[in-house]
């Protein structure tokens, strides 16, 4: 399967070299990431792509001083809804309801439901949800870069409230959860290049209930 | 690309037909998500293959008695780490040395770093870590049951304690996170089949810095 092919051919490139990625790959990585289903479709995060230089600059030592922050292409951060809203969600109902252009009864009544769960949880406990939903779009975000022949490199490894307060994320009711730095891998620089990738085996990971 | 038309064949089944789904098809499924990168590549998740009807008869009902966790083909069930362990980061960096063949001093200090970091976390912190992870994965796999033509239902709406407490995880230090019905969409029974996939625009997913 060329899916797999692909899977196989990715790594998390430890160096990049500065080369652009073509807005129209840059473009198909993050719808991806856009078509990620998420829980009941809410969708509750945003992407900030970093072009610029200097706030990839400020970045950059909150992240590690790892150098892929400021060699990338673009810069990719994945920002989590810090708490599930009603507005946020009606939002999302309401969009449903335009797109597929009627009403429906379930759908209603499942809004209700929501909104009568979500808004009253602990924020903390909202924002872990939300996070994994955008690790879902952060993964296929992933797959398509591969599938683009372009590097993409997970780091989790960087002070979520230093990016916050330099996007200015937490005022739109955002929290990073995580990065991906799109670009290309630099050969000459990378120690990870040439390593053979390593994963459990297929008997430690799966457990068959026959 | 491929991959987007993929993306946008797939949805989330909401009948299923209780085809089976051939072997080798299902193995490239768990393979993509085997694949998955993983924070420090500790890969803190296992997978449940649920094949045995008797066991989807017992998880049905603790899963708001949704149709196809019993019409399925195969039920994953994907389970993270209740915490991170000295035993299990030891495990996968010691797997990793035997893989590649050779120690490397900087890998070596680089778990040393995780053992005096994860083991002293609060459970529930490295938990939610975990689950991320696992997320990343079972993004993998819907992406990868796609392009087999296979339908996947991505499933957060069940008990967690009562999945548990049937396959018997806590024992082993695991929690279910999520679960994926793989199968065959049941067109005549299916309300969300023939809907419009929404989503939002990009415009208001995407901000970019230039």
């Amino acid at each position: 399967m060329e899916l797999l092919d692909k899977l196989k051919w990715r790594y998390a490139a430890k160096a990049m070299n500065g080369k652009k990625v073509p807005q129209e790959k840059l473009d198909r990585i993050i719808e991806a990431a856009r078509l990620a289903p998420t829980s009941s479709g809410l969708q509750p995060f945003e992407i900030y792509v970093i072009k610029n230089q200097e706030v990839k600059e400020k970045i950059r030592p909150v992240a590690w001083n790892q150098s892929v922050i400021t060699d990338c292409s673009d810069l990719l951060v994945f920002a989590a809804w810090d708490t599930y809203t009603a507005e946020r969600i009606n939002y999302m109902f309401d969009l449903t309801n335009k797109i597929r252009g009627f009403e429906n009864e379930g759908w209603e009544n499942y809004r209700q439901m929501l909104l009568s769960s979500y808004p009253q949880k602990d924020a903390e406990e909202n924002f872990n949800h939300a996070a994994k939903q955008a690790y879902i779009a952060f993964s296929q975000a992933i797959t398509a870069a591969a599938f683009e022949g372009v590097d993409a490199t997970p780091i989790e490894g960087f002070d979520p409230a230093a990016v916050d307060e330099i996007l200015g994320l937490r005022e739109k009711g955002l929290r990073s959860v995580v990065l991906l730095p799109i670009g290309y891998r630099d050969e000459s620089n990378d120690w990870l290049v040439n390593l053979v990738k390593v994963r459990k085996s297929t008997e430690d990971l799966v457990t068959v209930i026959e």
